[in-house]
């Protein structure tokens, strides 16, 4: 497979969240990523990149302007994105009207942080991964073990999953 | 995506080891695929079937060779088997030698049990299901985050790392 | 030692807390209690009842009197409370003020919910567990490893931390 | 309660074993010990030695001479060993023999170690903490949530469980 390394751009969601104990509260500090690729012994070329560390439903244009331009400036041309699942299509629909020809944009998170026992992080980030190494150019979500075109997902928000849309 | 079942196959391995309290030693009691699919909140429709769970260097031609007949029979065109890391190469070229057209067949497994703290197994597991449904015919060893030709990879015996091999 | 059981009354706190998906709240679901006493192998002799589920800081008068009356009732002579860490002074003072006479209470909670990752649940469980068995008739609190008469302890704010009070 | 220091004792046992992902072999590095304190955010003053990291049938005279020494000739009247489960009890009989009059002194251990998913190790140090700071001079077990006197108790071979013995 190709040797270049994957981009990642880390940009917060339920996927990086902490529990404060003194305030009860749900917060950001730095991305566990390094961590979970450690734990799944990736051997996979990554170069990391924290642009922000929020919630998608705190996105503004501007945050999603930056995630898009810093997907059409990357030099590489595999590219996964951790994001809140909330606003994680309306990301990947920006992203893909920029016209990033030749290059593979895979979105995910999680529906758990992974900072607690029952985390789906670990699982969806090897899957995404995967998928952003073996899938062709275009922008992806990967949810649920599955992958699916920018254009035909939605989140379910009864159940939490992602599912194909019209 | 292929909405067929992705077949999974269970021949045991590190993957599904248990810690036996009262005699300290490894062993083997039931997979622990399905709860890690549920703990990924995998919507991927899988049909799976555990041929044995044996450590990989216990794995007799015999044993090898249902691997491979189940694979032939299996209806599915796409087939995802977990399997002890020291000899998942051996698997994969014999399945690969009893030529199944058309079928994408991806092996995974783990270097530490999922049972304990720090496995890499929730990941691999992510990573090989995604590779599966994303990769043409062929089979395929999904370690570390990445995936390899049957024919030109090996576990790096100091490192427990797989590589590409010539 | 008195081979009565302990008596445990559940009434929530951050150490039964669990995370909502859908929402991304914290909420209240059935007491981990007797999964962690597995966890630990506990064979002490318990009779565990859920008083209630709540926030010790939405406990109303009305929730602190119901639990006073419960350790007044209780036929067992040693009492362990689970509680929210905010209001388990407040909590304490009500039971010693009743003067149960001849019985041992201990309270106990968690800064961190034990379904997440990095909670301290486990371990004062299993200290306000020893403890309620090995100290005379009184009110005490247990956290931070260590125990407190009810009149000499209470929650630095700041840190989170228990700590003696004249 | 008594503002000297616990003296903790480090001998090893399952407590602190963990798996070798390359020979599949349970082995010691470092102990947990320290980790396991700053998880269950105890504020006990401790001083940790490890005095020797094996697994307690691999405890020779030697050994267990070089335990009881440590016991006499500690400062602290407090002393808290981990331990082993399958020799505990032997070891608290040569530390009861050496008669350390005034010394609380109380052994624990863990059936499944710190390091696995399903460990009691928590919750056997937060009980063992407890138990010495709250019970009078002598030597004692701390295991299943319990404590036992050194003479009056034994490890169940089929269960694993400690139980009281004439």
């Amino acid at each position: 497979m190709n040797p270049e390394p994957v981009r990642i751009f880390v940009t917060g969601g339920t996927f990086d969240k902490e529990y404060n104990e003194l305030t009860g509260a749900l917060f950001f500090k730095d991305t566990h990523l390094r961590e979970m690729l450690r734990l799944g012994r990736s051997r996979v070329k990554v170069s990391i990149t924290t642009l922000m560390m929020i919630d998608s439903l705190d996105m503004t244009d501007s945050d999603r302007t930056r995630v898009v331009e810093q997907c059409a400036r990357a030099a590489e041309s595999r590219i996964l994105i951790t994001h809140g699942t909330d606003t994680m299509v309306e990301t990947a629909r920006a992203v893909a009207a920029a016209a990033t020809p030749g290059k593979t944009i895979v979105l995910t998170g999680a529906m758990v942080p992974y900072a607690f026992g029952s985390s789906d992080g670990l699982f969806n980030l090897g899957s995404a991964l995967s998928f952003v190494q073996a899938l062709p150019p275009g922008v992806f979500i990967a949810m649920n073990g599955r992958c699916f075109p920018w254009n035909h997902v939605r989140k379910n928000r009864e159940t939490g999953v992602f599912e194909e849309a019209p």
